[in-house]
């Protein structure tokens, strides 16, 4: 079984945690652990390799995290700009043997009961392998009105009658009565035959224009498949659900009770984390006096509370959230706010991934900018200069391969370079260890796009 | 009238804004003013003087907010250890003339009611002219259990018939409703002569220590009063109160409704500052989505709240207090907490204040600590070096003149320099403007007290 793994989502329901350049589940959520990364440790159990669908941002994300767990085999397609399920799965499924079986999941839920889960997955294989599409259906436990149902022919059935929207909570409350209503998972199993047979039945133009992306895509051995921009936008947006799998006769669902959650807010992570005798999420940077039942995130400051009971805390470097657990539903509204304002909190984190390693910005003001910056071994940045900022870089830790015009030469611990306005220059690491260095950038201007990128080994020139 | 200010306060109760090094009194709690400079302006109004006794680490604290408000001429007693507020006064009062009429005042109240406490005022001038040892009785707004109380004979007298200690809550009822309880503010108005001769009276010892202690002290024209730590040791540490005021039979107390707060917690700050139409505190960085009446404090990130209603954020660099408003009297548990841990939080704010100017630790690991140094036109810092760091420094605004062993340069903006560890260095600024510097210390320990110093303008060589 092959897992596609489907790395969209705007990230910002878990908002300041997750940001659009480091959305959910990317996020060290569990213990420097990302949902993404725990997704590919369970799906591994039963599958044998990792075909990624992400965006170009996400892509370094994820490659990192899979490398992490060892594994770097992985097939990565980027899409330029998202157009919902279907084409993305369809894009992945051209690219595989049509006998494939493909093992559809989020990377943003979480599965608690794993040895349910993989016996559900071998069901779901075994139906798949006989043609179908298969729909995991996730047994409710309250009268959710956040998702989509499925309809069983009766119970403990695996035959649907119907896919069903968003309730209102009295219909929800129905459901959860009947015993033949499931949560849509968002996770499903096919043959890459089948889904792609179906999706020609009932959205023929989706799948011409697939192929037809496809064909025109930069594909190099080794390398992500690269769709273009123009093909992307031609390939009608729609999810899975309403292209397919409402339409389709050959639709299955598996009765999973398999302990997911889809982590849409901070009550249901709260409820995944260990708690102390007081009900509070476990933090040594937690000073709680005469507080219980809260969630308490936060790892570089002091964080002090007292008489608190079910609230949240949400501590970053650079935004704060405050509320009762029972209100993290409405963090949607901060950000639609943040959003008015203009403001990139909402996209960007105080650490920043690159291709090539992170930055994050110390302090920030008119005339100077302070990053500590860390370089992956092996790795370099692009060739670039500024045109409003000179840069002096201290290395503290590794040792800096550093291009300044036509000079290449080594920065070592406590040493320092400098790169005056408008001067070509690159950083790398040619080492086996982090490189890391503090920059002192000073200017007119030091805002991110003050950058002209000569030659970039990650197609950012 | 000369204006006797009286600097003491550990500085916690309003944690984590004010610490031992940057109490209450001196916070920037005001638009950027602190209490302290409130104090000095309001009795400007009627004192033409100012003498200040403080804490060395207080002194230029003190000195900086006083020249803030153009007031250059003030005396200083410097104590090496607290004893009190009688040994306080009387180390004041004997440096001067003994006709002065003194206004003693703690640094750490507000007044709300300027015309009235100035009519006040007067009035204790006059009784002060007559030789009496005047109190300013605070006319009780509830049944106060926090404060001692002054009983007057009768309503609206101005003889003082005893002082009462903190009451519980049943005795402070009685005392509210019996309209001749007044709450003791710490403020007082006499002779210098009087308040000596009254304390030769009933605390010969003292006055004799104190005297024994002056004659010992530094006193150098132009330059603070440094009692011996010795000898201040020797003083009998005890509050006015208890020393004098309970005693004496000159003592007369003015009914004040003055608009009178000490400050004592957060709910009580809350009350002082101006609400939007939600009834929280104006804020520009508080995005607050369906919260009301809450007290949320912090300038440099983002502060999202949700559904609160009566809530406490404080949010500063390096700690985060939350709270219900009406819990914020607990913050001493939060304090005693972190003393247990041994944390530093209670001590050092982020930006730390030097007789020089500032510095603050952006990030701080095992390997390095970076920081912002501010250095004020005109100050240098001591002559130093250090046994386990070596230092880069980037000037970002200003003009360093940097001594290095025997050579002495200039580094001006986007310039750089290096210090090598064990080398002796100074760095200063000679300019009309602020110096700010980037310091980037790399070594095996970056602990402050990694510093000798071989001299210094300052008094701590």
């Amino acid at each position: 079984m092959l897992n596609l793994i489907l790395c969209g989502g705007c990230g910002t329901r878990l908002w300041p945690v997750s940001r659009s350049l480091m959305p959910k589940q990317f996020a060290p959520l569990f213990d420097g652990q990302s949902l993404f990364r725990k997704t590919v440790v369970t799906n591994s159990a039963v599958c044998e390799s990792q075909f990624i669908v992400s965006n170009a941002d996400q892509f370094f994300l994820a490659k990192d995290q899979l490398e992490a767990e060892g594994m770097t085999e992985s097939k990565f397609l980027l899409e330029p700009v998202g157009r919902n399920t279907a084409p993305a799965i369809a894009l992945a499924c051209l690219n595989l043997d049509p006998e494939t079986i493909v093992l559809v999941s989020p990377s943003d839920h979480v599965i608690r009961k794993k040895d349910e889960y993989k016996k559900v997955l071998l069901r779901a294989e075994e139906l798949a392998k006989a043609d179908n599409l298969v729909t995991f259906g996730i047994t409710p436990t309250n009268p959710e009105t956040g998702y989509g149902y499925i309809e069983a022919d009766g119970e403990n059935s695996e035959c649907v009658k119907r896919f069903v929207e968003k309730p209102d909570r009295a219909t929800a409350e129905k459901y959860l009565l009947s015993g033949n209503f499931y949560w849509n998972s968002g996770i499903f199993c096919f043959k890459a035959k089948t889904f792609l047979s179906e999706l020609g039945k009932y959205s023929p133009k989706m799948l011409a224009a697939a192929k037809k992306a496809l064909a025109n895509a930069e594909n190099v051995d080794g390398e992500p498949i690269r769709i273009d921009r123009e093909d992307m936008l031609a390939i009608p947006a729609n999810s899975i659900d309403y292209a397919v799998m409402e339409k389709s006769n050959k639709v299955k669902v598996v009765p999973s009770d398999i302990g997911w959650s889809d982590l849409g807010s901070f009550d249901s992570l709260y409820s995944e984390y260990p708690h102390d005798e007081n009900g509070n999420n476990v933090n040594p940077r937690h000073i709680a006096v005469d507080s219980k039942n809260s969630l308490v995130m936060g790892s570089q400051r002091a964080i002090a509370t007292i008489d608190l009971d079910k609230m949240l805390i949400v501590d970053t470097p650079d935004a704060l959230l405050v509320a009762p657990l029972s209100s993290s539903q409405k963090v949607k509204k901060v950000v639609e706010e943040l959003k008015e304002r203009g403001s990139d909190l909402i996209n960007v984190p105080q650490t920043v991934s690159r291709p090539w390693g992170t930055y994050s910005v110390l302090e920030s003001t008119e005339r100077y900018k302070m990053k500590r910056i860390v370089v992956k071994p092996g790795k370099r940045l692009s060739l670039q200069k500024h045109l409003h900022r000179s840069e002096h870089w201290v290395v503290v830790s590794g040792t800096a391969t550093v291009t300044v015009g036509k000079n290449v030469f080594y920065v070592r611990p406590n040493e320092s370079t400098y790169i005056p306005v408008g001067e070509v220059h690159r950083l790398q690491n040619e080492g086996k260890l982090p490189l890391v260095i503090v920059e002192v950038q000073v200017g007119e201007y030091t805002g991110e796009d003050d950058i002209i990128r000569v030659e970039d080994d990650f197609h950012r020139a």
